[in-house]
């Protein structure tokens, strides 16, 4: 860092006390990197340092100031693309993410992002925890070289493996994107089981090996139910951390609402997704405040959001990833960090809106960071929204139902396999 | 906005005039919102309001001002992924940005990153211009549709084409990614020439169409000969507003030296990539400063570097596209915003290290934002360098033999075609 040292110097003669106030035109690289320090080491004590002397000395107005805030922000942005560049080296410990289906298409589009620090921040290093079937490690191994050839200052790290104990030991984050896919012919039965013992083996794995405080989003489907499973498989973890993704649906509702209205997806407030993540679910537009003829809420906004899926496969030939992703990232995003507004996400019933408690159902929350999160409970729901979401959540009954025996005794015949043949040892 | 209002006067209460010194552990949601609307309107004078009172006031100490700056900085990112949350919405006026190739690989990584604000900032506005072939404007509906799915504050329109004018028209930025991959049994020769007939047609509809500032960034290869050629068929656009893409290579150097040495990438400076976007690039350490021997640089690295693309496609079974789309954001990121540290280019030789002026040549690049750039011409190469990069230079000069006739007369069907076709309705 002793690089900062002579170049602030040089700035300090030709910057003015009011320099702040211009900072938009100046591009000052001496104040840039004087913010950058400041960001890049949160852990060190500034009261006496050169780098922050600089900086305070310079705020005298308002004006100043706000300048200085908007710089830190720009910065900030740079400090994360830059990392390279400015010798920017986050002192914060990493933390272990797991993603399983990791050299699927939706992963694709998630990794990169995850270790550009879109997900966690840009002042929190990670080590990526890959899972895959042993068929497709190779693959992954492509995916991981590219990761790699980014050269991103935040990654710190990379586990690829096919074994649950090592894709799931001490990670704080766990995203479930693979799953069974429906092929042509399969029972929605079959589907169910098939990916129960999946997650219930996962649920197991993340119980044993996991970090206890451990935040596990469920993105493979059918997602609720495969929350469902793998929390009910962990019994040392808390079931109010694992979850299920509406993020995709609730963003998808707002864009639709966003494109009928001309307005910006960002005025739109108080929306959210109820029920299961599929074509049952129930996007309620009551508490939003924006005028909408019902008609066409219930007969095309509606049944817009609840088959955008299936749509988006007819174009695209594929099912969404790369929105897919995104939304896991904003999922995780707000859920690690907190955010402002209601969002959408399936999570255990509290037994708000009549709903069963400890289905896993999408509800209207807000995040405060660090895992935490509440039910927004007080809506008033009309009549058509109530047989709506009663539809969504017999659903997630009979699905419940269908997998009812993975509930209770968790399968995991890798596990059982490795615990017999260390068995036979002893 | 009123919303912030009530919130800051319930904070107010509560938060002590020292509060920033333990922001950290504190979360503030008044401080927090406070910050969001200063840094989401650069516009508006703030010398006088009410969010901005409550900040300065609340800083005493250097402490409470190193705490502010990163408050400042995190929600920046968070204001980036809470647009709809908070209520940010940039002031500044979109963008245009044209990508071609929108419906492959390559780009599917980039659009929602682009969208999301890491290329451009998170405070700037963008419109897409996504061009691709008629018979992929299908698959890039798909693609557009997951795009709105995501909600993103800044994305504030798509146009989808297959005509250049209509892809080009008033953007300022391009990042022409599309191109014709080199199939089983073709030529090298043929390859250049189809590519060429490609970018002269680009080059021509931008010179046109395009912002007479837009910076144009080629990814398709033979990148190097590919934007010579969009930039002879653009006279009255400025040659050094094209440039190739080297940043990948650039990125796979430092990830390479990274693992070498067990050292963080970031701590890795003064390396550039010389020459060609090819196998004949050359990849120099000598100015790193680090402690390399010297068989392993020569016999290792500058192979594995070189080669690192063909890797990649062994294990993927398909070639390098996220992290393709990777170093297109951050090369864009530096050129459009500026950069601290070297970064690598390819653009039009100014005679530097004895290249022949006019070709588009990997370098050494200092960038300073808003499109201007110094090439850093000051290295001493050793001998064995400057032989190398000899080769990358010679290969360089036999491209442009190969697609002679096509810098100096741009064809372009579908623009003589229409010519013809308005010549005769006249």
């Amino acid at each position: 860092m002793s690089l900062l040292r002579p170049c602030l110097r040089n700035v300090s003669r030709v910057v003015t006390r009011r320099a702040y106030s211009t900072i938009d035109e100046n591009r000052s690289y001496g104040l840039k990197q004087a913010v950058a320090k400041v960001i890049s080491d949160p852990q060190t004590e500034y009261s006496n340092t050169q780098e922050l002397n600089y900086l305070s000395s310079s705020v005298n107005t308002n004006e100043d100031f706000a300048s200085l805030v908007r710089l830190a922000a720009r910065q900030s942005g740079q400090v994360r693309f830059d990392g390279a560049q400015v010798g920017y080296a986050s002192r914060k410990k990493p933390v272990r993410v797991a993603v399983t289906g990791a050299a699927g298409q939706i992963s694709y589009s998630l990794l990169f992002r995850i270790a550009s620090g879109e997900m966690l921040g840009e002042d929190q290093p990670v080590i990526l925890h890959l899972l895959e079937q042993p068929e497709a490690l190779k693959a992954l191994e492509g995916v991981v070289m590219e990761l790699e050839d980014c050269a991103f200052p935040l990654l710190r790290g990379v586990v690829q493996t096919s074994d649950l104990a090592e894709a799931f030991k001490s990670v704080k984050y766990a995203l479930l994107v693979g799953a069974k896919p429906r092929t042509k012919g399969m029972e929605r039965g079959d589907l169910l089981r098939d990916n129960a013992k999946i997650f219930s083996a996962q649920g197991k794995a993340l119980n044993d090996h996991a970090d206890k405080s451990c935040l596990t989003l469920v993105v493979g489907n059918p997602a609720n139910t495969n929350a469902l499973i793998a929390a009910s498989n962990a019994p040392d973890l808390a079931p109010e951390n694992f979850s299920a993704m509406t993020r995709l649906d609730h963003n998808r509702a707002l864009s639709q609402l966003s494109a009928k209205l001309s307005i910006g997806v960002e005025e739109i407030k108080n929306m959210a997704i109820f029920g299961n993540h599929s074509a049952t679910q129930y996007p309620d537009v009551s508490q939003t405040g924006l005028t909408l003829d019902d008609q066409w809420t219930k007969a095309t906004f509606v049944p817009n959001v609840q088959n955008r899926g299936a749509e988006i496969i007819k174009f695209r030939g594929s099912s969404s990833a790369a929105s897919a992703a995104d939304s896991a990232l904003k999922h995780m995003h707000d859920w690690a960090l907190g955010s402002e507004e209601i969002v959408s996400m399936a999570i255990p019933s509290d037994g708000s809106y009549n709903v069963a408690k400890g289905l896993y159902v999408s509800y209207p929350v807000k995040c405060h960071g660090q895992g935490k999160y509440t039910v927004v409970d007080d809506w008033k729901l009309n009549d058509y929204a109530k047989q709506k979401i009663d539809l969504s959540i017999k659903e997630l009954q009979d699905e419940k139902k269908a997998v009812g025996e993975l509930l209770k005794s968790p399968i995991d015949k890798r596990q059982a396999n490795k615990q017999s043949a260390s068995d036979n040892k002893k």
